[in-house]
Protein backbone atom coordinates (compact mmCIF):
# COMPACT_ATOMS: atom_id res chain seq x y z
CA UNK A 1 0.00 0.00 0.00
CA UNK A 2 1.66 3.34 -0.89
CA UNK A 3 0.93 5.66 1.98
CA UNK A 4 2.28 8.98 2.09
CA UNK A 5 0.26 10.53 -1.42
CA UNK A 6 -2.86 9.55 0.70
CA UNK A 7 -5.17 13.29 1.14
CA UNK A 8 -4.52 14.15 4.63
CA UNK A 9 -8.13 14.06 6.45
CA UNK A 10 -9.24 17.55 9.15
CA UNK A 11 -11.23 17.55 11.48
CA UNK A 12 -13.09 20.52 13.22
CA UNK A 13 -13.79 18.63 16.14
CA UNK A 14 -14.41 20.83 18.70
CA UNK A 15 -18.00 21.69 17.80
CA UNK A 16 -18.95 19.49 20.08
CA UNK A 17 -15.12 17.66 21.16
CA UNK A 18 -17.45 14.31 22.10
CA UNK A 19 -18.73 13.92 18.67
CA UNK A 20 -15.00 14.73 17.32
CA UNK A 21 -13.87 12.28 18.94
CA UNK A 22 -16.89 10.25 17.91
CA UNK A 23 -16.07 11.12 14.21
CA UNK A 24 -12.67 9.98 14.93
CA UNK A 25 -13.52 6.99 16.51
CA UNK A 26 -16.05 6.03 13.20
CA UNK A 27 -13.40 6.93 10.87
CA UNK A 28 -10.99 4.58 12.53
CA UNK A 29 -13.76 1.57 12.86
CA UNK A 30 -14.55 2.15 9.03
CA UNK A 31 -10.94 1.87 7.53
CA UNK A 32 -9.74 -1.38 6.48
CA UNK A 33 -6.18 -2.10 8.72
CA UNK A 34 -5.04 -4.48 10.55
CA UNK A 35 -1.81 -2.50 12.29
CA UNK A 36 -1.25 0.86 13.44
CA UNK A 37 0.65 2.11 9.80
CA UNK A 38 -2.35 1.06 7.75
CA UNK A 39 -4.70 3.90 9.33
CA UNK A 40 -5.01 7.04 7.59
CA UNK A 41 -3.64 10.30 8.03
CA UNK A 42 -5.92 12.65 10.44
CA UNK A 43 -5.67 16.09 12.09
CA UNK A 44 -8.05 16.21 14.83
CA UNK A 45 -8.27 20.32 15.87
CA UNK A 46 -10.07 20.72 18.69
CA UNK A 47 -10.72 24.39 19.69
CA UNK A 48 -14.39 24.97 21.01
CA UNK A 49 -13.78 27.83 22.83
CA UNK A 50 -13.30 29.70 19.29
CA UNK A 51 -16.60 28.75 17.96
CA UNK A 52 -19.59 30.51 19.58
CA UNK A 53 -22.94 28.67 20.09
CA UNK A 54 -24.80 27.75 16.99
CA UNK A 55 -27.85 27.60 18.34
CA UNK A 56 -27.81 30.63 19.47
CA UNK A 57 -26.95 32.20 16.99
CA UNK A 58 -29.41 30.77 14.37
CA UNK A 59 -31.78 31.49 17.57
CA UNK A 60 -30.92 35.06 17.28
CA UNK A 61 -29.78 35.27 20.78
CA UNK A 62 -26.20 36.08 19.48
CA UNK A 63 -24.87 38.30 16.47
CA UNK A 64 -21.28 36.41 16.02
CA UNK A 65 -21.82 33.99 12.98
CA UNK A 66 -20.12 30.58 13.94
CA UNK A 67 -18.97 30.17 10.23
CA UNK A 68 -16.07 32.89 10.56
CA UNK A 69 -14.48 30.73 13.35
CA UNK A 70 -15.03 27.21 11.39
CA UNK A 71 -13.58 28.86 8.26
CA UNK A 72 -10.66 29.85 10.80
CA UNK A 73 -10.10 26.63 11.85
CA UNK A 74 -10.77 24.86 8.58
CA UNK A 75 -7.53 27.27 6.98
CA UNK A 76 -5.59 26.50 9.98
CA UNK A 77 -6.40 22.63 8.91
CA UNK A 78 -5.14 22.94 4.87
CA UNK A 79 -2.42 25.41 6.48
CA UNK A 80 -1.28 21.90 8.29
CA UNK A 81 -1.62 19.81 5.17
CA UNK A 82 -5.28 18.44 5.12
CA UNK A 83 -6.39 18.28 1.72
CA UNK A 84 -10.20 17.17 2.93
CA UNK A 85 -12.27 18.28 5.89
CA UNK A 86 -15.45 18.15 7.55
CA UNK A 87 -16.97 19.58 10.91
CA UNK A 88 -19.08 16.85 12.69
CA UNK A 89 -21.95 19.29 13.65
CA UNK A 90 -24.90 19.23 12.42
CA UNK A 91 -26.23 23.35 13.24
CA UNK A 92 -23.27 24.36 11.64
CA UNK A 93 -24.42 23.25 8.40
CA UNK A 94 -27.11 25.84 8.55
CA UNK A 95 -27.06 27.90 5.27
CA UNK A 96 -26.65 30.75 7.30
CA UNK A 97 -23.44 29.53 9.15
CA UNK A 98 -22.30 27.08 6.12
CA UNK A 99 -22.12 29.82 3.32
CA UNK A 100 -20.04 31.78 5.71
CA UNK A 101 -17.67 29.11 5.90
CA UNK A 102 -17.35 29.02 1.84
CA UNK A 103 -17.31 32.47 1.19
CA UNK A 104 -14.42 32.59 3.67
CA UNK A 105 -12.61 29.65 2.24
CA UNK A 106 -13.50 30.49 -1.66
CA UNK A 107 -12.11 33.97 -0.52
CA UNK A 108 -8.66 32.86 0.15
CA UNK A 109 -8.61 30.49 -2.18
CA UNK A 110 -7.81 27.56 -0.76
CA UNK A 111 -8.34 24.20 -2.45
CA UNK A 112 -9.68 22.57 0.79
CA UNK A 113 -12.33 19.89 -0.07
CA UNK A 114 -14.91 20.71 2.68
CA UNK A 115 -17.53 17.98 2.98
CA UNK A 116 -21.51 19.13 3.64
CA UNK A 117 -22.65 16.77 6.23
CA UNK A 118 -26.09 16.60 5.24
CA UNK A 119 -25.58 16.29 1.56
CA UNK A 120 -23.52 13.28 2.56
CA UNK A 121 -26.52 12.05 4.32
CA UNK A 122 -28.94 12.67 1.59
CA UNK A 123 -26.32 10.90 -1.30
CA UNK A 124 -26.28 8.04 1.90
CA UNK A 125 -29.75 7.19 1.83
CA UNK A 126 -30.25 6.94 -1.79
CA UNK A 127 -27.83 4.35 -1.95
CA UNK A 128 -28.49 2.19 1.56
CA UNK A 129 -32.40 3.33 2.23
CA UNK A 130 -33.91 3.88 -1.08
CA UNK A 131 -37.58 3.06 0.44
CA UNK A 132 -37.20 5.50 3.48
CA UNK A 133 -39.37 8.69 2.13
CA UNK A 134 -40.45 10.52 5.39
CA UNK A 135 -37.42 10.62 7.76
CA UNK A 136 -37.97 12.10 10.97
CA UNK A 137 -35.51 14.67 12.49
CA UNK A 138 -34.28 14.80 15.85
CA UNK A 139 -31.98 17.99 16.56
CA UNK A 140 -31.78 20.84 18.61
CA UNK A 141 -33.78 24.15 18.60
CA UNK A 142 -31.39 25.94 16.46
CA UNK A 143 -31.37 22.51 13.65
CA UNK A 144 -34.99 23.06 13.98
CA UNK A 145 -35.61 26.44 13.72
CA UNK A 146 -33.12 27.06 10.80
CA UNK A 147 -34.62 24.30 8.66
CA UNK A 148 -32.34 23.50 6.44
CA UNK A 149 -32.98 19.71 6.64
CA UNK A 150 -36.17 19.59 4.96
CA UNK A 151 -34.55 21.70 2.06
CA UNK A 152 -31.37 20.02 1.55
CA UNK A 153 -32.94 16.13 2.04
CA UNK A 154 -36.01 17.20 -0.24
CA UNK A 155 -33.07 17.58 -2.67
CA UNK A 156 -32.87 13.82 -2.69
CA UNK A 157 -36.45 12.94 -2.41
CA UNK A 158 -36.41 12.93 1.21
CA UNK A 159 -39.22 14.18 3.24
CA UNK A 160 -38.14 15.55 6.94
CA UNK A 161 -40.42 15.23 9.33
CA UNK A 162 -39.97 17.02 12.98
CA UNK A 163 -41.54 16.50 16.12
CA UNK A 164 -45.19 18.98 16.30
CA UNK A 165 -45.04 18.97 19.78
CA UNK A 166 -43.00 21.50 21.33
CA UNK A 167 -42.64 20.21 24.75
CA UNK A 168 -40.74 16.83 22.84
CA UNK A 169 -38.77 19.75 21.12
CA UNK A 170 -37.27 21.32 24.31
CA UNK A 171 -36.95 18.25 25.50
CA UNK A 172 -34.19 17.02 22.69
CA UNK A 173 -32.87 20.10 23.12
CA UNK A 174 -32.46 19.56 27.10
CA UNK A 175 -30.73 16.06 26.12
CA UNK A 176 -27.94 17.65 23.99
CA UNK A 177 -27.28 20.68 26.08
CA UNK A 178 -28.60 20.64 29.15
CA UNK A 179 -25.84 21.60 31.80
CA UNK A 180 -26.64 18.70 34.38
CA UNK A 181 -27.81 15.77 32.35
CA UNK A 182 -27.44 16.58 28.94
CA UNK A 183 -25.05 15.16 26.32
CA UNK A 184 -22.58 17.64 25.68
CA UNK A 185 -21.98 18.42 29.42
CA UNK A 186 -21.45 14.38 30.37
CA UNK A 187 -19.71 13.34 27.63
CA UNK A 188 -22.59 10.12 27.12
CA UNK A 189 -25.48 11.17 28.70
CA UNK A 190 -27.61 10.27 31.28
CA UNK A 191 -31.06 7.96 31.60
CA UNK A 192 -33.29 11.48 31.49
CA UNK A 193 -30.91 12.66 28.48
CA UNK A 194 -31.97 9.37 26.89
CA UNK A 195 -35.78 9.39 28.36
CA UNK A 196 -36.22 12.88 25.98
CA UNK A 197 -34.79 11.05 22.83
CA UNK A 198 -36.45 7.66 23.12
CA UNK A 199 -39.76 10.81 23.16
CA UNK A 200 -38.41 12.34 20.33
CA UNK A 201 -38.22 9.02 18.51
CA UNK A 202 -41.85 7.72 19.76
CA UNK A 203 -43.49 10.94 18.35
CA UNK A 204 -42.15 10.95 14.93
CA UNK A 205 -42.85 7.19 14.81
CA UNK A 206 -46.46 8.29 15.28
CA UNK A 207 -46.45 11.21 12.68
CA UNK A 208 -45.50 8.69 10.51
CA UNK A 209 -41.24 8.73 10.40
CA UNK A 210 -39.98 5.44 8.36
CA UNK A 211 -36.45 6.39 9.59
CA UNK A 212 -34.71 8.34 12.50
CA UNK A 213 -32.07 10.71 11.48
CA UNK A 214 -29.65 11.47 14.71
CA UNK A 215 -29.41 14.86 13.35
CA UNK A 216 -27.17 16.25 16.09
CA UNK A 217 -23.43 14.69 16.31
CA UNK A 218 -23.92 14.71 20.41
CA UNK A 219 -27.04 12.04 19.38
CA UNK A 220 -24.90 9.23 18.14
CA UNK A 221 -22.78 9.31 21.34
CA UNK A 222 -25.78 8.04 23.33
CA UNK A 223 -27.78 5.98 20.76
CA UNK A 224 -26.01 3.45 19.46
CA UNK A 225 -28.45 1.51 17.90
CA UNK A 226 -28.93 0.79 14.37
CA UNK A 227 -32.70 0.06 14.36
CA UNK A 228 -35.36 1.14 17.28
CA UNK A 229 -39.29 0.29 16.78
CA UNK A 230 -38.43 -1.42 13.34
CA UNK A 231 -37.24 1.86 12.33
CA UNK A 232 -33.78 2.64 10.89
CA UNK A 233 -31.55 4.88 12.71
CA UNK A 234 -29.88 6.89 10.55
CA UNK A 235 -26.54 8.16 11.39
CA UNK A 236 -24.73 11.38 10.17
CA UNK A 237 -21.64 10.93 11.89
CA UNK A 238 -21.01 7.48 10.50
CA UNK A 239 -21.94 8.83 7.45
CA UNK A 240 -19.41 11.60 7.20
CA UNK A 241 -16.73 9.33 8.32
CA UNK A 242 -17.45 7.44 5.69
CA UNK A 243 -17.61 9.71 3.24
CA UNK A 244 -13.89 11.29 4.58
CA UNK A 245 -12.67 7.50 4.24
CA UNK A 246 -13.57 7.52 0.63
CA UNK A 247 -12.32 11.11 -0.75
CA UNK A 248 -8.50 10.09 1.08
CA UNK A 249 -8.44 5.88 0.54
CA UNK A 250 -11.38 4.80 -0.79
CA UNK A 251 -9.84 1.16 -1.44
CA UNK A 252 -9.74 1.13 2.50
CA UNK A 253 -13.50 1.83 3.14
CA UNK A 254 -14.81 -1.16 4.55
CA UNK A 255 -18.27 -2.01 2.88
CA UNK A 256 -21.32 -1.57 4.48
CA UNK A 257 -22.91 -2.19 6.49
CA UNK A 258 -20.46 -3.68 8.18
CA UNK A 259 -19.97 -4.31 11.78
CA UNK A 260 -19.15 -1.36 13.12
CA UNK A 261 -15.46 -2.37 15.28
CA UNK B 1 -12.82 32.22 32.63
CA UNK B 2 -9.84 33.31 30.21
CA UNK B 3 -9.29 30.52 27.23
CA UNK B 4 -7.49 32.28 24.54
CA UNK B 5 -4.43 31.99 27.10
CA UNK B 6 -3.85 28.83 27.57
CA UNK B 7 -1.17 26.86 25.84
CA UNK B 8 -2.32 24.55 23.17
CA UNK B 9 -1.83 20.67 23.66
CA UNK B 10 -0.45 18.58 20.92
CA UNK B 11 -0.80 14.61 21.27
CA UNK B 12 1.26 12.59 18.67
CA UNK B 13 -2.02 10.34 18.65
CA UNK B 14 -1.31 7.71 15.49
CA UNK B 15 0.89 4.88 17.92
CA UNK B 16 -1.49 3.62 18.33
CA UNK B 17 -4.86 5.52 16.56
CA UNK B 18 -7.39 3.75 19.22
CA UNK B 19 -4.95 4.72 22.07
CA UNK B 20 -4.73 8.45 20.65
CA UNK B 21 -8.49 8.19 20.87
CA UNK B 22 -8.60 6.67 24.16
CA UNK B 23 -6.62 10.02 25.25
CA UNK B 24 -8.25 12.26 23.65
CA UNK B 25 -11.87 11.34 25.69
CA UNK B 26 -9.71 10.88 28.94
CA UNK B 27 -8.42 14.08 28.77
CA UNK B 28 -12.20 15.75 27.71
CA UNK B 29 -13.35 13.57 30.93
CA UNK B 30 -11.06 14.55 33.13
CA UNK B 31 -11.68 18.22 32.36
CA UNK B 32 -14.37 20.51 34.17
CA UNK B 33 -16.70 21.72 31.20
CA UNK B 34 -20.66 22.28 31.32
CA UNK B 35 -20.46 23.11 27.51
CA UNK B 36 -18.09 22.78 24.36
CA UNK B 37 -16.61 26.05 25.10
CA UNK B 38 -14.84 25.66 27.95
CA UNK B 39 -13.08 22.35 26.82
CA UNK B 40 -9.45 22.89 25.98
CA UNK B 41 -7.54 23.62 22.59
CA UNK B 42 -6.04 20.25 21.40
CA UNK B 43 -4.55 18.64 18.14
CA UNK B 44 -4.94 15.30 17.84
CA UNK B 45 -2.08 14.38 14.91
CA UNK B 46 -2.73 10.82 13.93
CA UNK B 47 0.13 10.01 11.26
CA UNK B 48 0.53 5.90 12.13
CA UNK B 49 2.21 4.91 8.93
CA UNK B 50 4.81 7.24 9.49
CA UNK B 51 5.88 5.53 12.71
CA UNK B 52 7.35 2.29 12.45
CA UNK B 53 6.72 -0.58 14.54
CA UNK B 54 8.33 0.46 18.02
CA UNK B 55 8.78 -2.88 19.12
CA UNK B 56 10.38 -4.42 16.31
CA UNK B 57 13.18 -1.71 16.62
CA UNK B 58 13.43 -2.61 20.15
CA UNK B 59 14.05 -6.34 19.70
CA UNK B 60 16.22 -5.73 16.90
CA UNK B 61 14.14 -6.51 13.93
CA UNK B 62 14.15 -2.79 12.21
CA UNK B 63 16.83 -0.45 11.77
CA UNK B 64 15.17 2.78 11.69
CA UNK B 65 14.47 4.35 14.60
CA UNK B 66 11.11 5.52 15.74
CA UNK B 67 12.06 8.59 17.89
CA UNK B 68 12.52 10.31 14.27
CA UNK B 69 9.71 10.51 13.31
CA UNK B 70 7.99 11.12 16.74
CA UNK B 71 10.48 14.31 16.84
CA UNK B 72 8.91 15.35 13.46
CA UNK B 73 5.58 15.08 14.56
CA UNK B 74 6.03 16.68 17.53
CA UNK B 75 7.68 19.76 15.57
CA UNK B 76 4.60 20.01 13.57
CA UNK B 77 2.24 19.94 16.64
CA UNK B 78 4.55 22.80 17.72
CA UNK B 79 4.84 24.37 14.65
CA UNK B 80 0.41 24.24 14.18
CA UNK B 81 0.55 25.94 17.81
CA UNK B 82 0.84 23.63 20.63
CA UNK B 83 2.74 23.99 23.09
CA UNK B 84 2.77 21.42 25.69
CA UNK B 85 2.84 17.32 23.88
CA UNK B 86 2.55 14.11 24.63
CA UNK B 87 2.55 10.36 23.05
CA UNK B 88 -0.17 7.84 24.20
CA UNK B 89 2.34 5.14 23.52
CA UNK B 90 4.40 3.33 26.59
CA UNK B 91 7.19 1.67 23.98
CA UNK B 92 8.21 4.99 22.84
CA UNK B 93 9.79 5.99 26.06
CA UNK B 94 12.30 3.18 25.51
CA UNK B 95 15.63 5.75 26.41
CA UNK B 96 16.82 4.02 22.82
CA UNK B 97 13.41 6.45 21.39
CA UNK B 98 13.31 9.02 23.33
CA UNK B 99 15.96 10.15 23.83
CA UNK B 100 15.94 10.49 19.62
CA UNK B 101 13.04 12.61 20.31
CA UNK B 102 14.68 14.89 23.31
CA UNK B 103 17.78 15.23 20.95
CA UNK B 104 15.88 16.19 17.61
CA UNK B 105 13.54 18.68 19.64
CA UNK B 106 16.66 20.11 21.45
CA UNK B 107 18.53 20.69 18.15
CA UNK B 108 15.14 22.26 16.00
CA UNK B 109 15.59 24.48 19.76
CA UNK B 110 12.19 24.39 20.09
CA UNK B 111 10.37 25.58 23.04
CA UNK B 112 7.48 22.32 22.95
CA UNK B 113 7.11 21.07 26.76
CA UNK B 114 6.99 17.45 25.89
CA UNK B 115 5.83 15.25 29.00
CA UNK B 116 6.95 11.30 29.29
CA UNK B 117 4.29 9.30 30.08
CA UNK B 118 6.60 6.88 32.59
CA UNK B 119 8.06 9.23 34.65
CA UNK B 120 4.20 10.78 34.95
CA UNK B 121 3.09 7.62 35.97
CA UNK B 122 5.35 7.38 38.63
CA UNK B 123 4.69 10.74 40.22
CA UNK B 124 1.31 9.39 40.08
CA UNK B 125 2.29 6.45 42.04
CA UNK B 126 4.07 8.71 44.49
CA UNK B 127 0.99 10.52 45.54
CA UNK B 128 -2.15 8.50 45.00
CA UNK B 129 -0.86 5.27 45.56
CA UNK B 130 2.17 5.73 48.31
CA UNK B 131 1.73 2.07 50.07
CA UNK B 132 2.06 0.07 46.10
CA UNK B 133 6.07 -0.58 46.43
CA UNK B 134 5.90 -3.45 44.11
CA UNK B 135 3.71 -3.19 40.58
CA UNK B 136 2.85 -5.68 37.85
CA UNK B 137 3.35 -4.60 34.38
CA UNK B 138 1.06 -5.72 31.89
CA UNK B 139 3.45 -4.61 28.33
CA UNK B 140 4.05 -5.33 25.19
CA UNK B 141 7.52 -7.70 24.21
CA UNK B 142 9.35 -4.30 23.59
CA UNK B 143 8.85 -2.70 26.76
CA UNK B 144 9.76 -5.84 28.52
CA UNK B 145 12.73 -6.66 26.74
CA UNK B 146 13.63 -2.83 26.37
CA UNK B 147 13.45 -2.88 30.36
CA UNK B 148 13.12 0.95 30.84
CA UNK B 149 10.08 0.57 32.88
CA UNK B 150 11.99 -0.95 36.20
CA UNK B 151 14.93 1.88 35.77
CA UNK B 152 12.18 4.92 35.67
CA UNK B 153 10.02 3.77 38.00
CA UNK B 154 12.41 2.48 40.78
CA UNK B 155 13.49 6.34 40.79
CA UNK B 156 10.15 6.75 42.52
CA UNK B 157 10.73 3.94 44.89
CA UNK B 158 8.84 1.29 42.82
CA UNK B 159 9.71 -2.44 42.11
CA UNK B 160 8.34 -3.33 38.73
CA UNK B 161 7.32 -7.02 38.09
CA UNK B 162 7.22 -8.83 34.71
CA UNK B 163 6.16 -11.88 34.10
CA UNK B 164 8.50 -14.54 34.55
CA UNK B 165 6.41 -16.88 31.68
CA UNK B 166 7.65 -16.27 28.33
CA UNK B 167 4.70 -18.01 27.53
CA UNK B 168 2.36 -15.14 29.47
CA UNK B 169 4.64 -12.34 27.87
CA UNK B 170 4.15 -13.78 24.07
CA UNK B 171 0.19 -13.74 25.13
CA UNK B 172 -0.17 -10.53 26.50
CA UNK B 173 1.70 -9.05 23.01
CA UNK B 174 -0.73 -11.05 21.04
CA UNK B 175 -3.83 -9.35 23.05
CA UNK B 176 -1.85 -6.54 21.97
CA UNK B 177 -1.03 -6.54 18.12
CA UNK B 178 -2.58 -9.91 16.91
CA UNK B 179 -3.73 -8.48 13.55
CA UNK B 180 -6.98 -10.67 13.88
CA UNK B 181 -7.96 -11.03 17.92
CA UNK B 182 -5.70 -7.71 18.90
CA UNK B 183 -6.60 -4.81 20.16
CA UNK B 184 -5.14 -2.88 18.07
CA UNK B 185 -6.94 -4.77 14.75
CA UNK B 186 -10.29 -4.71 16.46
CA UNK B 187 -10.04 -1.02 17.88
CA UNK B 188 -11.91 -2.77 21.11
CA UNK B 189 -10.27 -6.19 21.97
CA UNK B 190 -11.48 -9.67 21.63
CA UNK B 191 -12.25 -12.64 24.16
CA UNK B 192 -9.12 -14.10 23.34
CA UNK B 193 -7.26 -10.76 23.95
CA UNK B 194 -9.10 -10.42 27.53
CA UNK B 195 -8.39 -13.50 27.86
CA UNK B 196 -4.41 -13.19 27.75
CA UNK B 197 -4.31 -9.84 29.52
CA UNK B 198 -5.97 -12.00 32.77
CA UNK B 199 -3.81 -14.40 32.44
CA UNK B 200 -1.02 -11.68 32.68
CA UNK B 201 -2.63 -10.24 36.21
CA UNK B 202 -2.64 -13.41 37.66
CA UNK B 203 0.45 -14.26 37.02
CA UNK B 204 1.55 -11.16 37.90
CA UNK B 205 -0.77 -11.04 41.09
CA UNK B 206 1.06 -14.40 42.11
CA UNK B 207 4.50 -13.22 41.82
CA UNK B 208 3.74 -10.37 44.77
CA UNK B 209 2.41 -7.34 42.76
CA UNK B 210 0.62 -4.87 45.01
CA UNK B 211 -1.48 -3.16 41.56
CA UNK B 212 -1.07 -3.41 38.47
CA UNK B 213 0.41 -0.85 35.08
CA UNK B 214 -1.33 -1.04 31.75
CA UNK B 215 1.92 -0.86 30.47
CA UNK B 216 0.88 -0.62 27.20
CA UNK B 217 -1.44 2.09 26.09
CA UNK B 218 -3.77 0.20 24.07
CA UNK B 219 -4.68 -2.56 27.39
CA UNK B 220 -6.88 0.32 28.84
CA UNK B 221 -8.91 0.82 25.80
CA UNK B 222 -10.25 -2.93 26.87
CA UNK B 223 -9.34 -2.79 30.41
CA UNK B 224 -11.29 -0.45 32.30
CA UNK B 225 -11.66 -1.64 35.61
CA UNK B 226 -10.49 0.49 38.55
CA UNK B 227 -9.37 -2.55 40.36
CA UNK B 228 -9.11 -6.25 39.58
CA UNK B 229 -8.59 -8.69 42.03
CA UNK B 230 -8.52 -6.09 44.87
CA UNK B 231 -4.99 -4.82 43.46
CA UNK B 232 -5.66 -0.74 41.82
CA UNK B 233 -5.43 -0.90 38.05
CA UNK B 234 -3.04 1.65 37.11
CA UNK B 235 -4.08 3.62 33.39
CA UNK B 236 -0.96 5.53 32.44
CA UNK B 237 -3.19 7.04 29.94
CA UNK B 238 -5.62 8.69 32.03
CA UNK B 239 -2.45 9.85 34.57
CA UNK B 240 -1.22 11.78 30.70
CA UNK B 241 -4.48 13.06 30.32
CA UNK B 242 -4.79 14.74 33.58
CA UNK B 243 -0.85 15.74 33.48
CA UNK B 244 -1.61 17.57 30.21
CA UNK B 245 -4.61 19.14 31.82
CA UNK B 246 -2.39 19.87 34.56
CA UNK B 247 0.35 22.36 32.40
CA UNK B 248 -2.76 23.64 29.71
CA UNK B 249 -5.42 24.82 32.40
CA UNK B 250 -4.58 23.38 36.20
CA UNK B 251 -7.95 24.98 37.33
CA UNK B 252 -9.92 22.72 35.32
CA UNK B 253 -8.79 19.43 36.01
CA UNK B 254 -10.72 17.00 38.36
CA UNK B 255 -10.10 16.03 41.21
CA UNK B 256 -8.85 12.62 41.66
CA UNK B 257 -9.86 9.76 42.35
CA UNK B 258 -13.62 11.13 40.13
CA UNK B 259 -16.07 9.86 37.85
CA UNK B 260 -14.71 9.26 34.40
CA UNK B 261 -17.27 10.75 32.48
Amino acid sequence: MSHSSKPIIGIIAGAGPYAGIDLLQKIHDQTIASRDQDHLTIIGWFQPNAIPDRTAFLLGQAAENPGEAIAGQALALAQAGAAVAAIPCNTAHASKIFKRVEERLANAGNPLIFLHLIRETGCFLQAHFPGAKRVGLLATAGTYQAGFYPALLGAFGVEVIVPQDEAVRRGIQAAIADTRFGIKATGSGTPQARGWLDAGITALQHQGAEAIILGCTEIPIMIQEREIAGMPIIDPTLILARALIREAAPQQLKPYPASSR
